[in-house]
């Protein structure tokens, strides 16, 4: 059966989650996961403790109980649960407090919360995504901090969207179309940005299966379309000198994150 | 002058950014974060370990090195810079391993990777919040995990689309229009999924500010109108019984976790 695990937190629990599932994965097991967010008073945390011991009564295994929490009081009721804790948070802040010779002042909800001066900056990245996705406008490319392209449906969208809600970059994409392939050639507005520009490829094959979805047995999503298109703009990188990377067997983040690595973008937090 | 602080990781390093910006934030100072993903040689360490030594000799101050390394080969060239050393993964992964009685099996990649059998079902909630953007197809609805609904600019496309992305949620949203606003009725297509309604609301003069930024001095920008639309919307909500959430002074992250906490959604992790 799967251990039973619970991440707790006084804030969103995302950094317990995020943190929690990057420790768990180094474990080849199964777990079960239980979110508790928002156990921002002394009543809910008892709460939290009667399900943490109710797990333990019924499985008869000690869930683990990965736990973020900014207030002393509301952690030391967690602690008394019959779980096995693992405290995030504090951990690291005591021997951070010795090394840089500062108190930490515990804030609740500052981690994921508003009080950010970046803030809106990352609202406007997502309207900047949204507003400038597939090549609906080229009218903002002064305003893009990055200009992605690539033939439809090699991940353009996700990894713009990401790109802006994560690190708070400005994003546009543009699809390229065989009007564009047919002379290897950039419409004019997007080689006045070229050193925004950014290149996305994929193996024909894996295309072929995204198009599939989307329109089966179309000219669209064969695989001898798939494979001029893809071979096609690769030459069209090359010819260019564009950088660009291979989204195959890639998840959104690391997509996003070697896009950051390569242009030297600067990764804002949140 | 602000501290130095290094984010390593052989992989994305978002997990050390996200961790250690949650630690940071207790502390009442400035930090400086340099963040440098895909360690994934020794050679690529080594360069690392050159960086951070360089910014010990100009600064004259150990910089803070946060690392979420998984292999123990390149983690013990980063543990011989002159960095103060704070090993996110592994300080937790010992005392699990003693618990579980398992021993950890590191991969690389495993965290932010697409080895994830639920990764296309996160795509698909992405381009299903795409799609179902602003009210512009109520078809869909059949397959929507939430539908939000809220007067415009309150907040609904940046939490459908982190709702899509962090949990893999297939949110469609809803724009209440003034033709929904005069009888506090809802369309047909929403009410047949009664269930799945959610709303938002906001601060009157936080959405005549947010609203000026995109039509200053119109009668959509203005504070009355503002104050109308919002009161109606939650008069809406309370004759309908739709449960809301005021997005006023909260994150995409804490508007996003409020929803699921309140709807009992599953949080799906990537």
């Amino acid at each position: 059966m799967a251990r039973q695990v619970f991440y707790v937190s006084d804030g969103t629990a995302i950094t317990a989650e995020v943190f929690g599932h990057a420790v768990l994965s180094q474990f080849p097991m199964e777990f079960n996961a239980i979110t508790i967010p928002f156990v921002e008073t002394v009543d809910k945390a008892f709460d939290v403790v009667e399900q943490i011991n109710e797990s333990f009564i019924t499985t008869g295994e000690r869930p683990l109980v990965f736990h973020s929490i900014v207030s002393p009081e509301i952690r030391d009721v967690i602690y008394g649960s019959e779980g096995l804790d693992h405290d995030f948070l504090n951990t690291f802040v005591a021997p951070l407090e010795q090394q840089l010779g500062v108190s930490a002042k515990p804030v609740m909800h500052r981690t994921h919360g508003i009080a950010n001066e970046t803030y809106d900056g990352r609202i406007e990245a997502i309207n900047y995504a949204l507003d400038n996705d597939d090549g609906q406008t080229l009218k903002n490319l002064d305003k893009a901090d990055l200009i992605l392209l690539g033939v439809s449906r090699c991940g353009k969208t996700p990894s713009s969207l990401y790109l802006s809600m994560q690190f708070g970059i400005k994003v546009a994409n543009y699809p390229l179309v065989e009007e564009d392939m047919d002379n290897l050639r950039l419409p004019t507005q997007l080689l006045a940005h070229k050193d925004k520009l950014f290149g996305l490829t994929i193996n024909p094959v894996r295309l072929h299966e995204i198009r599939q979805n989307r329109m089966s047995n179309s000219r669209y999503a064969s695989v001898r379309q798939c494979r001029a298109e893809v071979m096609e703009v690769e030459q069209l990188y090359k010819k260019q000198r564009i950088k660009y990377v291979d989204t195959t067997n890639k998840s959104v983040e690391e997509i996003a994150t070697k896009i950051l690595a390569e242009t030297g973008l600067e990764r804002h937090m949140f």
